[in-house]
Order: C-alpha cells, then sequence, then structure tokens
C-alpha cells in the first residue's frame, strides 16, 4: 500500500477497531496450537474485540496460519490482516546453539546467517515477527536467562545484535525474512540477585554506558520492534517508563518502529504498585509510550474511557496505531495476508540439510576448550573410549528457547561419537540427582585409555523463571567424578550448560574440559568432529565463568576502584592488607571473558601503532602479526581492549573496542589492523553527554580479556 | 573563643598555615603509639609542614597526647592546638558489641549509652574526635565491614545513628565527650560483590530513599564531621564529588560541619583513573568540597600552587580552615589544648565496673535466639554440660574495630559457664580448620545430659579488608557438628560472628541456636546468664540471614516486582511456572529482619486505628495490646511497618517506621500506640522531590518483618 492508502484506510477506523491494533492476543484465542510463556488470562473480552485485536503470538505452521488469517479477515470489516508474532530465539525447527553459545563463538558471519536460517524456517511456517534478538547485558551467571543473551560485554551485544537483526531481516522484509523485536527494553538482565523478574536498579551512568548500547545498535541496524521489559528502571517499570519509551528511545534515539510489552507486563503494573487497576495501568502505558499490550486487556476494556476522560490523547493512539499498520505495510500484508507461509516449503526447508549444516558450523565454533593438559585432546580412533555420564543419551542440546525444536531429532553424544569408537562403551551412572550406576561406571572403565565424561545441566535448568542460587554440578554428578578419579586414567569433561558455572569438583579432577553449553541441532555432531581433531575449538568464553557463586557478579571491564589488587600501583604507600580483596577466594574468576584454547598455538608480535597521538576525525593503525605456531589449521579471535587512563568518571580497566577472528594454516602468518579513531573513545559523562576526553589511552592485543602481554599507550589530543 | 578572636586569629595565617589546617597525618608522624589502617605512607614532606598539619589519628592516652600536644605547640607559630582523632567505634578500653550485634538491640537508650561510655573513656585518653558512628546501610553478608553497621534498613540505622551521635557528643561536646564523625559518605555499604572498596552503584533513586538517611538523621543529631567513602558515587569516587558534598550535604543538606577523607582516600582519586597525580587531586578535591585530607599530602604539596594557578578559589580554602577552627574551638581546645586528657582518670574511668555493667547490659540485649527447640533454653544447673568447640576457650569477643580492647581481659565461654557447671568439660576439639580432637570431643560428650557448641568465626573473618566469599562456618566445624550428632544428644550452638551466616550444617542439627556475634568484653558472661535463663534473650535480627550466598542480595524492604512469588496477586491469569523465583532455593531468607526468639511468648491483639483515613497535619494512632504469656519476664521489639500500595515509584513490600522495646512481666499487658503521620509516608519521587502521595497503605504490627498476621488499611487523603 501508498502511505496515502493507509491514511485513508486509517481515517475508517473506529476507536474500537483502532484499539484492537494495539493489542496482542495469545495464539489460544484463535488457535488451540500455541505454546506461550507466562500467566494465560482469562481477559474476559468478547469475541468481537478478540477479531478487532491485530497481533497475536506462538501460532505457526503455514496451514494454520492460513486457517487463522481466512476466518480473522472474514470477520473483520476493514480486512486488516492479523500480525503473528512468535519467540524464535535460536531457531525455529533447525535449531542453533544458544545465544550465549553463538556469542562464544564471537563470529557475527554465522550469527547472521543462523538468523537467516531461522527467518526462513519462520517465514515458510507463517511466522511475520520474531521476539528477538535478545540483548540484554548479563553479569550474573544465577540469572535462567543468560542462556538468551550473547554475553556480558555490550560491545560484543551490540555486534551481535546487528549482525542478527539483519539475518532476520535481511535489507527490507524481502520474501524469507521476518521482523525482529529486540528485548528487553531495558536492563533486564540486570535482575537483583540473578532472580528472575527481579528489581533492577542501577546508576543512569551505568545504564547509559553498559546496557543501552546493544539496544540502539540494534535500532541502527533497522529493527522493527522493540519490546519493554519486566523489571523496573529507576523504579518505573520499564513497559511504563516514559523517560525510556519516549525520552530515550522517540526523542533521543529516533526510534520509529513499534513498542510492544513483554507478556502481561503491562498488567503486571498493578503488583509494581503503579497503578492500582488495569483502567490506571491502560493510562500510565499509553501515556508513556508503549504501542502493544501483549497478552493483557487494558487498552482493550480501558483506552475508550480515558480518551473520553481526557486522561489519554488520541493523537498518542493514533500515532501507535500507524506504527502497527506501517508494520503491517512494510511486510506487505496488505497484498498477501498469507505472506511467507507455505506447506509445500516448509516441508522443503525446515530441518533441510542447507540449513543444519549452518546449526553445525556455529555449533562447532561455538564450543570452548577451557583445559587441555598434555594435549589430550583431540583424540585418537586407537584409543580405548568408554562415555560416562547423565549427558551421554540426553537430547536435550536444544536448550531453552526452542519453542519447534524438536529434540528427539537432535543427536546423541553416543550417537555422534560411536562412529569414530564403534566398541565404545556408554554408561549413564547418575541423572542429575540419582546414582543410577556409578559403581558400576567406575568399574567398566577400569580397562579403557580415557574416560569422556558428558556431563552439565539439562535445558530446563535455565531460561525464563529459571534462575539457581547454586551455580555447580548437580551433587551426584560431582561424586561420579570423584568416583572415576581414583581410577587414575585421563579424563575429558564435556559440559553442557545454559549458563556459566562454578567448575569446583571438576576441573581441578579432568584432564581437558570443553564448554559444549546447549549447543542445538547439530550440538554432538560438533563436539564429536572437535574431539576428533576434525574440528578445532575457536570459542571463546563471552561471559565470565566465576570462582564461585560468592564472587558474582564478576566481569572483565570493572571498574579499577581506589585499591586494586591487581596493578596496584601506591600513590602514597602501600599495604597489602588493605586492598579490595576476599579472604577466602581470589580475585580473578575461574575463567574470564574472552578465554578459550585450541588445539594449536598462537603468536602475536608486538603491537605497533601508525601514530602515538592523534586528533578528532583523525585516526590511527595499531598492527601486529599473528602466527599459527602449532600443528593445526585454526582460527583465532584476536581482541582489542582499549583503557581510558584519567576520565571525569571512573572508567572500566579496559572495554572491548574490536575484534577479528582469523583462519590460519599451520605455519600461516597475518598482518592484522586495527582502526583507532575518536568515536570509540566517547563514554557517557555524569550529565549524560557523550564525548571523549582528550588525554592517554592505553591499547591492549591480546587472546583474552586478561591477556596485558601486549600494550602500548596512545593520546587523543 | 569568640567568633571574633577566631577570626583575628585567622587573619594572622599564612597560606601554608592554612592549608596545614587541611592535612591530618598518621599518628606515626607524632608518635609512635599509634595503630593505623590503610597504606602507610612516605609521604616525603618536612618536618616544618608535619607541624603544621591540624589533627593527627591513632595517638591516644593521657600521657603521650599530652607529650605530643606540648611539642607540637612548641613548634608551632600560633599555637593552634593539635586535634586528636581515632576509630572509638564500640568502645575504647571497655568494648561493647559489635554495631552489628547493638542492632539487633533495637535498643537505642543502651546505643547511647554505650557510645556516652566510649566518649568518656576516649576523652580521657586525649582523643577529641571518634571516627563513628558507621551508619552504612548494609545487605551483603559477604562485605567484612557489615560488622561495623546497624544493619540493612534505613529508618533502625537512623535512629542508632542519632542516638550515637548524642551519646558521643552529649547536649555541646561538654567535658567527657568527644566529636562524633558520621561515616562513610556515601553508600560504602553496598561494595559490587560484597568486596570491601568495590565499586558501588546504584540509581539517584535507591540511594535518596535507602542509602542515605542515616547520613541525614546524623548530620540533624548534630554530628560535628562527615568522612567520604572509598567508592564511587555515580561513577565519581565520594571524596571528590561534588554533588555528595557540595550540592547535597552543604546546600540541601546544610551540613555546617567538618568533611575529612577516609584513610588516603583523596590519594585514591589516582587508581579511580579521575586525575593523573596528586596535584589534579588536590584540584578535584578542594573543589569538591572536602575539608580535611587523611593521610595522603596532595593538599600540602600542591594547594599552594594551585591557588596561584588560579585552579582551586582561596575562599574555598578559608572556608574549610574556618570549619577546623571552629571545631577545635566546639571542643574548647584553644582554651585548653590537654582538654580531657587525664592519666589519674583513664585508671578510673578506663574498664571501670560501671562501664563493664553498661557492656554488660548491651550484650545481653544483643543475643539473638533463632532456634529453642523444646524450649531446651534456658537450661538448668542439674544438667550435666560439655562444652565443645573452637569459641569455647576464644577471647576475641571484642571482634573487629575495637583498637584499645584487649582480649586478653575478655573472659571465655568457658569461664563464664564454670561457675554455673564447675563439672563442665570443655574440649575446642578443632580450630576453625583444623582437627584437634573431634574424636576425642564425641568420646567425651557420650555421658552428657547436653552438648554446648560454642562456634563461628573469628574476629579476623569480618571488619576492614574483610570480605568472605563463602559466608558458612568453617568445613571443619560443620564436621565437629556431623560427628557429634551421632550422639543423638540435644544441642545447643553458640555462635560467635561478624556478618549474617549461611547456617546450612548447624540449623538442622542442633535444638537451640543463639547468635552471641562478637559481643564485647562482657560477652562471655552475657552468653552465660542468658543459657541460665538470668537474662531472657530480646534481641531481633536487623540484617537478614539469607538461606545461601547464592541468594544475596536478600533483605525485607526489597520491592514486589510484577510476578512476585510471595502473595502473588494474579492481574491478568496465573501461572506459578512463571514467578520471580529460583529452582533450587526458596526465595525466603533463613531468618528474617527483624526476628528473634524468647524465652517467653507474647500475643498480640488486633490493631485498631483512630480513624481509617487523615490528612495532610493530621495523625492517627494505631494500638494494640501486648501481652506476656509466658512463663519468664522479658522484653519484645513491637515492629511497625507501614507500606505504600499505590505510588509513583515501586515502593517496598514494606518499610519499617517505628519500634518499641517494651518489658512485660509474666502475665502483664501493655496498651501500645503508634502514631502515624503525613511526614512518616513521605518519599524521594522520580525528580527526587520528596513528598507523599495520598491513596492506600497498608499498616502491619508484629514481631518480625515477615509477620503479616495483624494488619489494617489506612488512607491519606
Amino acid at each position: 500500500m501508498t502511505q496515502a492508502e493507509i491514511k485513508a484506510l486509517f481515517t475508517q477506523m473506529t476507536l474500537a477497531e483502532k484499539i484492537g491494533q494495539l493489542t496482542q492476543l495469545p495464539g489460544h484465542f484463535y488457535s488451540n496450537d500455541g505454546e506461550i510463556t507466562g500467566p494465560i488470562a482469562e481477559l474476559g473480552i468478547s469475541e468481537e474485540i478478540v477479531h478487532q485485536c491485530g497481533s497475536t503470538l506462538g501460532i505457526s505452521g503455514a496451514a494454520e496460519v492460513m486457517r487463522v488469517q481466512k476466518e480473522y479477515l472474514a470477520k473483520s470489516r476493514l480486512k486488516i490482516p492479523l500480525l503473528f508474532m512468535a519467540d524464535v530465539v535460536h531457531g525455529y525447527r533447525t535449531i542453533f546453539p544458544i545465544p550465549l553459545a553463538m556469542g562464544a563463538s564471537w563470529n557475527l558471519e554465522l550469527a547472521q546467517e543462523s538468523a537467516r536460517v531461522a527467518a526462513a524456517e519462520a517465514d515458510v511456517a507463517g511466522v511475520h515477527v520474531t521476539f528477538a534478538p535478545m540483548v540484554d547485558l548479563v553479569r550474573d551467571p544465577r540469572w535462567g536467562r543468560v542462556m538468551e543473551s550473547t554475553g556480558e560485554d555490550s560491545y560484543l551485544n551490540e555486534m551481535f545484535a546487528q549482525a542478527m537483526v539483519r539475518g532476520f531481516q535481511g535489507e527490507h522484509l524481502e520474501s524469507g525474512r521476518v521482523a525482529a523485536c529486540v528485548k528487553h527494553f531495558a536492563a533486564y538482565g540486570a535482575a537483583e540477585a540473578g532472580r528472575d523478574y527481579n528489581t533492577v536498579d542501577m546508576s543512569r551512568l551505568m545504564l547509559r554506558n553498559q546496557y543501552l548500547p546493544a539496544y540502539k545498535a540494534a535500532i541502527d541496524a533497522g529493527v522493527k520492534l522493540i519490546m519493554t521489559s519486566f523489571n523496573t528502571v529507576e523504579g518505573v517499570p520499564a513497559t511504563v517508563n516514559r523517560w525510556l519509551l519516549r525520552d530515550l528511545l522517540r526523542k533521543e534515539w529516533h526510534f520509529e518502529g513499534t513498542v510492544i510489552s513483554d507478556y502481561t507486563s503491562l498488567a503486571e503494573v498493578v503488583n509494581h504498585g503503579l497503578a492500582s487497576d488495569l483502567k490506571d495501568v491502560a493510562e500510565l502505558g499509553l501515556n508513556a509510550g508503549l504501542d502493544i499490550e501483549m497478552s493483557s486487556p487494558s487498552y482493550v476494556k480501558y483506552l475508550a474511557q480515558l480518551v473520553d476522560a481526557g486522561k489519554v490523547r488520541l493523537a498518542d493512539i493514533d500515532e501507535a496505531v500507524m506504527r502497527v499498520l506501517t508494520l503491517k505495510n512494510e511486510l506487505g500484508l496488505f497484498e498477501n495476508p498469507y505472506r511467507g507461509a507455505n506447506v509445500e516449503l516448509e516441508s522443503k526447508l525446515h530441518f533441510s540439510a542447507e540449513h543444519q549444516a549452518v546449526a553445525l558450523a556455529q555449533a562447532e565454533e561455538s564450543l570452548v576448550l577451557l583445559k587441555n593438559e598434555s594435549n589430550i585432546l583431540p583424540l585418537s580412533k586407537e584409543k580405548k573410549v568408554i562415555l560416562i555420564g547423565p549427558k551421554a543419551t540426553a537430547r536435550d542440546h536444544i536448550g531453552a528457547w526452542c519453542w519447534k525444536g524438536d529434540k528427539r531429532e537432535t543427536p546423541t553424544i553416543e550417537e555422534a561419537l560411536l562412529p569414530y569408537f564403534p566398541n565404545m562403551k556408554t554408561v549413564e551412572a547418575t541423572t542429575m540427582d540419582e546414582d543410577i550406576g556409578i559403581a558400576d561406571a567406575v568399574a567398566q572403565a577400569k580397562d579403557v585409555d580415557v574416560i569422556i565424561l558428558a556431563i552439565g545441566e539439562k535445558r530446563s535448568f535455565s531460561g525464563e523463571a529459571r534462575s539457581k542460587a547454586d551455580i555447580t554440578l548437580t551433587d551426584m554428578q560431582l561424586r561420579l567424578i570423584t568416583a572415576l578419579k581414583q581410577l587414575n586414567k585421563p579424563m575429558i569433561a564435556l559440559v553442557m550448560n545454559g549458563r556459566p558455572l562454578d567448575l569446583h569438583g571438576v576441573i581441578e579432577h579432568v584432564d581437558a574440559l570443553m564448554v559444549c553449553w546447549h549447543a542445538g541441532t547439530q550440538a554432538a555432531k560438533a563436539i564429536a568432529k572437535t574431539l576428533m581433531g576434525m574440528s578445532v575449538p575457536s570459542g571463546k568464553l563471552s561471559m565470565t565463568f566465576p570462582h564461585s557463586v560468592g564472587q558474582i557478579p564478576v566481569y572483565y571491564n570493572a571498574l579499577n576502584t581506589g585499591r586494586p589488587l591487581k596493578n596496584f600501583a601506591p600513590v602514597v604507600g602501600y599495604s597489602e592488607d588493605y586492598l579490595s580483596k576476599y579472604l577466602d577466594i581470589p580475585n580473578a574468576p575461574r575463567y574470564p571473558f574472552g578465554f578459550g584454547l585450541s588445539y594449536t598455538t598462537f603468536a602475536y608480535s608486538d603491537i605497533t601503532l601508525s601514530k602515538a597521538a592523534f586528533s578528532k576525525g583523525e585516526s590511527i593503525t595499531a598492527s601486529l602479526t599473528v602466527t599459527n605456531t602449532g600443528n593445526f589449521a585454526g582460527k583465532e579471535v584476536v581482541q582489542l581492549y582499549i583503557r581510558d587512563c584519567v576520565a571525569s568518571v571512573s572508567r572500566p580497566v579496559k572495554e572491548l573496542k574490536g575484534f577479528q577472528k582469523i583462519f590460519l594454516a599451520v605455519g600461516e602468518s597475518k598482518e592484522l589492523h586495527f582502526t583507532i579513531n575518536e568515536e570509540m573513545l566517547r563514554y557517557y559523562h555524569a550529565d549524560e553527554s557523550f564525548s571523549s576526553d582528550a588525554g592517554d589511552f592505553t591499547l591492549f592485543i591480546g587472546t583474552s580479556s586478561d591477556d596485558d602481554a601486549r600494550k602500548i599507550d596512545f593520546s587523543l589530543v
């Protein structure tokens, strides 16, 4: 439709029809096929209203979508098509690694490709909008939804946010793509005590410098929708936070897309204590700038009354409605309300070999090797191995948030390893919490060369509303390891997990440990290939693995404090007793952000800078050579960090500002160049202005965030 | 001196002499007697400057103070006396319970009295200023300095702050009193991850409503000094935070006293990354409004240069100097530079019987009984008991921060119990980490009636720079309990601690558990009296005991969230799966704020309200009757909480707004009245205005923060 045609349509709409466009009902109002999260409501609205509501969530499948759309349009006066939204987070039928694992791949092209594949599968199933990417910055592994984030760093999250938006949306929502909805705005990842839905509280400065940039990056990449979060920001629930939704999003960031609440998060404002009923909630929501209310009936029940009472402006409703109509038009729904939905293509595209190949590549690059004593990995086929542990025969590698993924079509590690080791024995030995044969496992392992442990978390241990206060492996798994340790055999731990774990009781007993996450449809195959050396690990943690839960939050880009334990430069005097530390654990985490081993080794030359000082408008280039000095061709993630030495507010000890994932054949060298410009040095000041300060900076290029071996100073003049 | 005389003196001062008044040197510059915290500096300044500096810390003892003062004045051109400051936190020679234990007494009169006694002992030892009270709000038991705070509640902290200021300072710094210095401004208690000196970050709203009120209360009570904290506030170290020191403290709060840094905290601004050297630091400090720099030489080295360069205003220096001179004058030092110091009175007052009696009363009221199955306590003298554990013969009940306390004059629990049980056996069984006789302890306990466990933390486990990531008892102590449990004998645990603990491994195995803190000089006597029923426990936790470290932070006055697990009132729909919770632990802490048992029982009648609605300027009265229905005379802390049901920002589920600690004889009843007025309902809004909202409130009166049995609604109209 042309803009004029949309406006003409708009002028025909009654107030009730307009308000309908601002309401999204769960799929079960239209279909019995939907599986949805959160409280399922008895909303108490009429069937007429149901058929005025403009969007739904959780319905998919070409045939069902077409049936629902047809029925809906038949009852619709103005024939405005229903918009179908869904949680396509890390794949639709072909399931990719959980986003936290994707983050560990540091491979933006693959992330974009995986989003493209997910969009293609969702599109033919009739889905128009996906509630992804989730770009919440996360520092607390207790929180169950860390699995859905790409990690703790705002820059890395920005890059992934943009890659995924491009992958989902393509250039202009062309065929095979879906509209993306960045979430959860804002700062949902900072839930206090890692308990999902809990209060978020931080300074405006922290919000600006750390938590907000990834949402902004998605908007800069053209994301069509943004979802408000469940939490409060500065005491006001994000869903009715006028500062967030009007001042920041619209006025400062110039976002022109659609703002949608999270599931019933508008109605939950009553629980937050900012309103006593849904009528007040509707007033707060619309006035704050919320366009679409998801799954609760405040808008449809009360907006009309509120207009009459002069409590909300019709102009604000009109503006919100125009955004929804514009989105529908951008998707081409007025021309074809059945956009994408195609039963024939579903069977062709869903879980296709091509899609599985992308999932395999993504899974391979997501695995993070944390330990490999005496290069026990990769394994030789000649070894006699046994596979032990509750994850040996598990099929839940698809992880949480994979609505249409079917774990029955996900191979087990046993299945993936048997082709390499036809005589391999497999013993589950324990469930998560029960001994179902530890003694037997020990007995059977007596005559093998190597023990492969398949351990970790069930997929149900992480995800929405799945926070854990204890982030070690289950006691029974630790007991299994202790029992096997007595055999003094080489042990390789494959850890399947949805969050950073406290690895006590594992890491010190094993010779090798690979973090395998919930790596999707092709997880087992990727793991097997990597064990055998047919794939070389190249993942790097995108979220710190803490020493223990008592160290949380621990993250690499912390402030230095006045009494830092590491690199303490005494200004006056010095006393080791009075530095920032614990009595019982180190300050350093178990494994830092950016860390991951390879089967090969990489040598870094010293950094050279094109010049030591530059001014605004100029840039400088940092160069170095990286050489593969080991025996395997492989990929390395070369990371650039910068420290702002003196600033108007305390700045992090270092911040990721660039990275390159490069492939090097055995013996190969590459010269890498990183450009540093003034824009990279900007930050939010106490007065919320965004600018750089002239002065000294330190640049680090290395293999992880704790690699301080190569650093060089430069100045902005 | 009259104000005119001070001004006349002031006009004679050179700039160097003025700057000297703004510098505090550690005691070892004048004496070899000082024990001081933090980096001990080689400041690189001349002896002349040393004798221009206006104050010192950590020197005490009448003879030494008089010697130092005499020598100092001999070298001083204008004969401005040296000011002696010191950390008299919970007693000088007579040591009171650690402040966290005092907080648990909920007895403001005793706190004031203990501060009076501490002041009296310090005054005769020549101390003029104490670096107390510490009023930092604390929610993280990992932080070692929770021992120095009265707890997690801003109202309770306000009350204690004022009581202690009054106790230290008296009406007008009369004889026997010292000037108080409230600390640590601001929000030092919110160190991230509970690691001392770590970054603090929170919203302005949180700062205003929770963290700032106790400092303000001390100022309202007339405190003479305030100390800046080590941490950043909104990215800027508190010591150079102009918003805190000028806008808030001076302009908004009208504080006219002296602002002093913490130990080298001004110089540490270099480590925070806001300055590259001490010269820049001096500029930041003075311009921000810091009067006295403690223990670092930025001011004495660079302020004069900065005046010349026009970077700091002479008028600002003059203002700061006048504050220091005014403080000295208020203390009467110009009339008598040896104020208070009196060798004869030292031997009379220090550790006097009268003072010990105050310490005993304070210790008794600080003990918190958490469990008492089958009323096993109090104990009968007829029982055959054994005392087991590493704290049985320990003398470190004085806890951290008791500079002149001598643990050698602190009785052990064994010594305190032997008069009641002359045949009692005592077995240490373990140190904190070593088995030195668990098997023997088990053997010896075989024929007793009751086992008394003396367990807990060493005093060195808490205090400054003593954070712990693990807050359970040491493994060896837990092993001791497990070993003794096999005897199936009644067990009573006396836990000596400097922080809330995770009581797993203890609480489930014992019949009674009393939190004894580090309760000071008279700790053992108070514990013994209480065990025997000669004193009835009346303490209530002033800081939550978490379920485990993975639950931190957990505190009673949290926000409700949109999906609360407790009392969830579904607005639309309901799903237990999607509430704010953990998979592996409950949301409720092990023991909540305000909780503590007695040997007797108290019955509460329903609350009545004088009227259900009132307007600004009016007040209403809540009344109820409390009856001692048990068999012991005892004290109860009756607690009043209020919830603001609907507000412009999300408000806590309840907030302490009043309490009364009452004594009831057996069978006695008392009618209690609490006044509720509009001022109690005010809070800081998003725009930082402080006001109440008309609307509905719920009032709770009960025996702890989780006691919801008696509640009643009222309205402000």
